[in-house]
């Protein structure tokens, strides 16, 4: 794996069929959707795969499955964060096993801890990981918003990168200044409407969630980004706003955009749009909106390949 | 078993030794000190009892062998919260093949869910639980406050009562109110200093982490409670009120009282005091503070025959 | 003025017109109900009061007219809390000419403060103020809850009590045991529905916003408190929890109860319940629903007095 | 005044002596230096000046003197949010009256309010108001992240801008599309840092704390911002990130940028730097950190004529 990791990182959506079991066809499918799309990564159980949700069976056989897909033609990073060190440290061996390329740690989620239990944390897990790990900030969901001193110890302790999604450009622009002199430590936007932004900057790349939709949009704006190229990247990030305004934006859930996400790969046929609980797919009233502003995306051809 | 659900039900700590395995004999002296102190049900799993960053394996360890020792000398409420429906699951079969009495259901706790979420996650997963349940608000880990309209559907999906940790005691009177007509329903205090308010306002009993070390402590005070002894009531409580400003106020970690109460019982001689990640047992420092802290509550006598 | 300060001290609503002028009749009518009721006390422009959002010449028209109304028959408190020093000043320095008996103070409310801004600001203030004052915790208004270490800092420079409208009865009851030795502090709960745990644990009154409408209710409770008479407390506990069910909870906005206490004094013909921008009162539907709840009061026949 | 409002806006620091009266040397110094340093307007009495902490009397002559002082140079902004209505008018009124520009209004920062109950508010307010204003959004003071339907209707009553403190990228890069289509319509950064992003992707301009210390250097990113000289912002962005990580990164209260831009304004003999409760002054060991850290930006060049 060439460090940094850089580029579109794609939160893979898992594909379940109604009875919770993987949709294989639906992974095939989704994972060449995504290859096609030029992405330059992808990570599995993150917050957009659903993996605190699924069960550890599931969990694995996502794993292998995506790894044996995907064949190392893009790095896979997974997700193991988790409430349990033994439960993380059980998936982190197992994806070494699948032969992945990265592991990602948020903090475990269920105690609020502070920057020092996370670094204790850490100083624990780290040593006994197979692979290499990013560190990763999640504060909606792990109620820890990494502070740059402990992403720094992470560091120390063998991390290769960071995922920031908090949504807190301010500290984000601050990691990027704060790492420059560390080219190999990858710094990575966990939210894509912040892609060009991270890249100007000196950012690597993000961990996009609608890459899964529309892989190929994010992955020119990157490429537009890396070049500079202000007109082209005025003209993408218009369509990853109106993402947000339209398709991501149906209801008054936190999760809004992670169901949307799932409902529109259903409606492109790529893959089952099951979730598991505690997210449940759309009803047939928001999935039709959904199918409509899938349509508005098309007329404007930037990713007509990709519908 | 009989309902409603009352009394002192302590959160039971966890032993454990340092490599992380069962400490299965401090765990036979706890729950001998529990039932010998007189509580009325132990709560397997919970927040104080660090079930959710156990290993799966550990956690049904546990169960079994807490079920064979209590060997049904008081009801076993068993947590199987989880970010995992089907993880959830597993440990609600393993607690009913434990033999096991009732199961206690919080939000899963990755996503920030809302009412709503939570009412379809309740609809999917009770239909599928082996014992009777109790619903379980613990907002400071799971980020969402049950609501009274979703604790009402909880009772009409099955629950058997509610174990309130949310210190909102507005609420928590409204829900005692609310409930009063259904008489097998449990109104537990998950905090320990609301014991005699709840009892004494038609409360049925406490999940009181504090009675790990003083059981009878806790017992007096709500036999006293029943019995409105409000001279008894109010000796009682000083005591419960200085373990929070003694014994639970070290450092400023939102967790300093789970580690204050394994501390105690380390330094009683009753269980080994490590813990799992990412909480860790105090240093040398804190721990002479609890032996002094325990000393004081020695000398006022009530429970010396808890140590 | 007898201290410790005890009792039903209504955070008294401001009667306004329609054009925001003080309503004097209303006012009149409203002071003799509060004292017919038998209230102890009157708090003047607090949360109930909206004194931050009247202009300076209405809150000091305000504590004139009150004080000349109510003639030393019980004490004024006068809640002077602003962004401003100088302005809080103000109002304590009018209040003083008024013959006001006590001052309130929360911290200041614009920007997010710490324990120890708060320390420091009180240390400029306090050796200012013309009248004994009172601390005032109101996190969900100012940011701020009052650590235990501040309230005793405020006793220091000379504060005779704490209004505590936290919500946050586990340091309530850890304040109550904190100053017990000093039984001239006042330690008095901001919300009624604690009223009866106060008393009972140690404390001495209650700023009981419901107190404006049924006060003889409040008065009532709170000498059942005293008098320890529990199968009356709980009696006039269960018209205060519905009072939370009913009337208190019409919509979804941080002040309806503010809104249906001077909508339900507006219908009870006591005063104008016109509201200071940014609150409004309540349309003619929310109006009939207080409308009828409060006839569901009267027929429990405790303060048909009061109606 | 021309539409939209562009470029650098500092919020004014105001300068205060040690008796809490206006410095009024250090104010036309103040002015001047921002002036010359090239700001395009400047922006009295919000978060940064101070003003909810001011007495209305020096609110008030800080307007006049700062309009007679820089007699229609630049555009000059006033902040009139306050937590009553009628005191909200009294400062609009002076403004408008010593020939101010343009008012600023933020939610009314007392109660917690909901999205309805400021779009009530605005309807009410707005009609009043004297002059053109802008909506503010300061959720970190307010308590209410304005929504972009609020900020819409806001802009139907009259807003001819928003500034946008909430930090919160996501929804301003949404703020931005959504009213590309009124060109007249200002966009405002309130956090310096993200003053090219801003601009570089269709807002307007920043209201930057930092400029009261170096608007050169603002004023300068400004214009190689809508130069799209990607180079010189970097080289000029990583000034105002170290400012971040070094000036404005003393202590641990959430008002250090503000205490910190004072200190500095002492320290380079502009304005005297005392402070309004409930903030204050840095002690000398902070002060002479603030000293260490400006001598670090003298090397670098860019702004040597600041000093």
């Amino acid at each position: 794996m060439k460090l940094p990791l850089t580029g579109i990182i794609p939160p893979m959506v898992t594909p379940l069929l109604e009875n919770m079991e993987l949709d294989l066809d639906g992974l095939e499918r989704l994972i060449e959707h995504l290859i096609e799309g030029g992405i330059h990564g992808i990570f599995l159980l993150g917050t957009n795969g659903e993996g605190p949700s699924l069960s550890y069976a599931i969990r694995k056989q996502l794993i292998s499955e995506a790894c044996r897909i995907v064949n190392k033609r893009v790095p896979i990073l997974v997700n193991i964060t988790d409430s349990s060190l033994d439960s993380a440290l059980e998936i982190a061996t197992h994806a070494k096993l699948s032969n992945a390329d990265a592991l990602v740690v948020a903090p475990p989620y269920y105690f609020p801890i502070s920057q020092q239990e996370m670094t204790d944390y850490l100083e624990v897990l780290a040593p006994q990981l197979p692979l290499p790990f990013l560190i990763y900030d999640m504060p909606s969901c792990t109620k820890l918003h990494l502070s740059i001193k402990t992403i720094k110890r992470a560091k120390e302790l063998g991390a290769i990168g960071v995922k920031d999604s908090s949504g807190d450009m301010t500290t984000f622009y601050q990691i990027i200044e704060e790492f420059k002199d560390f080219p190999e430590f990858s710094i990575i936007a966990g939210a894509e409407i912040f892609l060009s932004d991270t890249i100007l900057n000196g950012g690597h790349g993000a961990v996009a969630g609608g890459a899964n939709i529309f892989p190929r949009l994010f992955v020119e704006l990157y490429e537009a980004s890396c070049a500079k190229d202000l007109e082209k990247i005025r003209l993408l990030r218009q369509s990853i706003i109106k993402m947000h305004s339209t398709l991501y934006n149906l209801g008054n859930t936190s999760t809004k955009s992670i169901r949307a996400i799932k409902c529109a790969l259903g409606i492109m046929g790529i893959c089952s749009d099951h979730m598991a609980q505690p997210l449940s797919r759309y009803g047939a009233q928001n999935r039709e909106k959904i199918r409509e502003y899938l349509g508005q995306f098309e007329y404007e051809g930037y990713y007509k390949t990709s519908l």
